[in-house]
């Protein structure tokens, strides 16, 4: 019967927050400025010659050696949980392994705890500036999103939240970093960190501490994370990403033991389990007690390039140019005079003086206005390029 | 302010689909009989044993020593794509690389396919039995399921689809396993394929091909999938778990071109790329030739294994059980006469004969009744396991 029938041209349907869907405007300037011979502050990167490869690739070795299920699915595992647990001691949090929830990198964990907290529709508190990959995460549920400025010494701004819930706002979640803010590089201060624990207690709104950077800080420790302030409104997320390397795709979760069942429904819908295989080479990594070492070179490391690229600022940016002291992490945010317009000068960045920078309005939710701003990373380059690109990027600002 | 004010015991609150969590039937199972010594036919486990370790670890360390960018964020690999287009040729689909989107499994594939395509309380059709990871991913958006009965020997009941669609209504997705089906271990007969692919057409409805046992054949070669009788309405999802190892959390989708940037922006919410490392190395084992090998040993292996399981139910289960006869995959579908209720009779097979297995109600939606079946893994044990196991399962059942 249906071969007789005339085919329809029906056209496919898609969710309707689809509609919606702008090719995510980092990865589409990422493709412009990645070309060769282009000196880039633009991604988000660690430096890869500093990647510990030669000690992942023997505890690879090791694992796929000695663990014949290290191929498998399995559960999680608990020896890295028990490093996780020690990782965050050094953050100066207490926790139990019971409480370590592994992901498919801290992206993942956003994912997670979006869909276990937010309904369709419901509300969200952002900075004006935010990630971009949580604007990402929380667009399917079209939320309505509270969004709070962030003073670029103490960062979010924490009366404007207690403002928002004194009225009545319950949020599915607060979303902060905490330490070397992306795309801001500024760091809560203590004071303020305290108010938003007391905050999200009192009205009884989760917090999401997203802490990429906690380990990479360039002027001694940093202020504990939120976590350790509160055990039960504040999910804590970390990674390997950043300190280990991006393509482990692992990260984790500190999260009330009772959610770690409903959390691990959620998981399983997403990707079914991290990698065991990967799961158990990171623990062999640090078993083999690895990563101090490692963590002290990539302070050296970052440390000097944030110091070199903070000095060039001084020397080739306009006086008038404000930008972040950041203390830990990989990026510095930079302030221009009014008349200057990031978005207009990247192509010329790019085309005439090879080199790139991301434009602001990228981090922005709301239309929230930063037309005259920009996003510079310090960890992918050497310092000699640092040197060479900011004096590059002196010589557009001085064309406007 | 806030200091003085009373603390109040606000509860936490969650999406309002969380209420309907529940444990994931199939791993609290799974917890239960992955006990020592039990032998078990409950998992969708692939042998360990017959993992290529040291083929992997040998591109593992080719790739970390010769390739910089491995560990680094990367965009996805195209020596993969070039591979996964010729696999999918074997399978008898023509596709291209620029229509190939990698996947962390086959799982995510489904999650961002029904990100794309499903509406908060839409409509989705399922078969009345159905791998459970698609009932996870759904959950969250509480769509209608629509569904239909499974032919245990011709597949997904295509009348029925009919009538639905017939009837007006417009599932966002068709979710089809078509060869080696997980729970039941039926593939789509050749008519049925033609015609499901004529009604997708016709009606305008996307199908999702889930095809993760599709390169796992017994009797010589399967059908082709759907993919190869249309390219735009079907959406195909295919997975390196069965074929080369879980831990990988390595899969692809076969999508129409224009729709990748949509579903790369969707897939980036959920963990930003897929292992730069794993595709790598996954390549470079491919590209050593180790592939037909290896599938030529895990046919032979595991078509032994389901032959074995296939004698064993004859010698020891009732004359009136009924089971699948599957000619690819890891599973066979036993039914029961009527009196035997399989959820009663698993603790007795595993306290009193230590033999596990999964009871059918866990893959049913809809409080569909399989009261009396259950579902057999033969890939995860070796012959004489399969024998014994059988045996003590074939005891179980006497005791009713």
């Amino acid at each position: 019967m249906l071969a007789q029938a005339p085919v329809v041209n029906t056209p496919m349907q898609f969710a309707d927050w689809t509609h919606s869907i702008s090719r995510s405007v980092l990865r589409q300037m990422m493709a412009v400025v990645s070309r060769p011979g282009i000196l880039s502050f633009a991604g988000g990167l660690p430096a890869p010659e500093l990647f510990p490869t030669a000690d992942y690739a023997e505890a690879l070795t090791h694992v796929l050696a000695t663990d014949g299920r290290s191929l498998q699915y399995a559960p999680p595992h608990q020896q890295l949980k028990a490093h996780i647990v020690e990782l965050m001691a050094q953050r100066g949090v207490t926790c139990t392994q019971e409480q370590v929830f592994l992901t498919t990198g801290a992206q993942q964990g956003l994912d997670v705890l979006t869909t276990m907290f937010l309904n369709q529709g419901g509300q969200v508190m952002f900075e004006d500036l935010v990630y971009t990959g949580v604007q990402q995460v929380v667009a399917p549920l079209r939320p309505q999103i509270l969004s709070v400025s962030t003073d670029l010494d103490t960062g979010m701004d924490v009366d404007a939240v207690e403002a928002y819930l004194a009225d009545g706002a319950r949020p599915a979640y607060i979303y902060v970093i905490p330490d070397a803010h992306n795309p801001l590089g500024v760091s809560i201060s203590l004071e303020k960190r305290k108010r938003l624990v007391a905050l999200a207690r009192h009205y009884g709104v989760p917090i999401i501490e997203d802490d990429p950077y906690g380990f990479l800080y360039y002027d001694g420790d940093l202020e504990r994370p939120l976590r350790a302030l509160d055990d039960e409104w504040v999910f804590y997320l970390g990674s390997f990403s950043k300190i280990l390397a991006p393509a482990l795709r692992l990260g984790w979760m500190i999260a009330p033991e009772a959610l770690i069942p409903k959390l691990t429904v959620i998981k399983e819908a997403g990707d079914l389990e991290s990698s065991a295989l990967t799961q158990r080479a990171v623990a062999a990594y640090l078993d083999n007690g690895h990563l101090p070492g490692h963590l002290a070179t990539l302070r050296q490391a970052y440390g000097r390039r944030r110091d070199t690229m903070l000095a060039a600022l001084s020397q080739h940016f306009p006086a008038e140019a404000r930008w972040t002291q950041p203390n830990g992490g990989m990026f510095i945010w930079v302030e221009l005079p009014e008349q200057f317009n990031t978005a207009q000068l990247l192509p010329i960045a790019v085309e005439e003086e090879k080199v790139a920078f991301i434009p602001g309005y990228a981090f922005a939710v709301l239309g929230h206005h930063v037309n005259n701003c920009l996003r510079l990373n310090f960890s992918n380059c050497t310092p000699e390029m640092i040197q060479e690109g900011v004096r590059r990027l002196g010589r557009v600002l001085q064309r406007v």
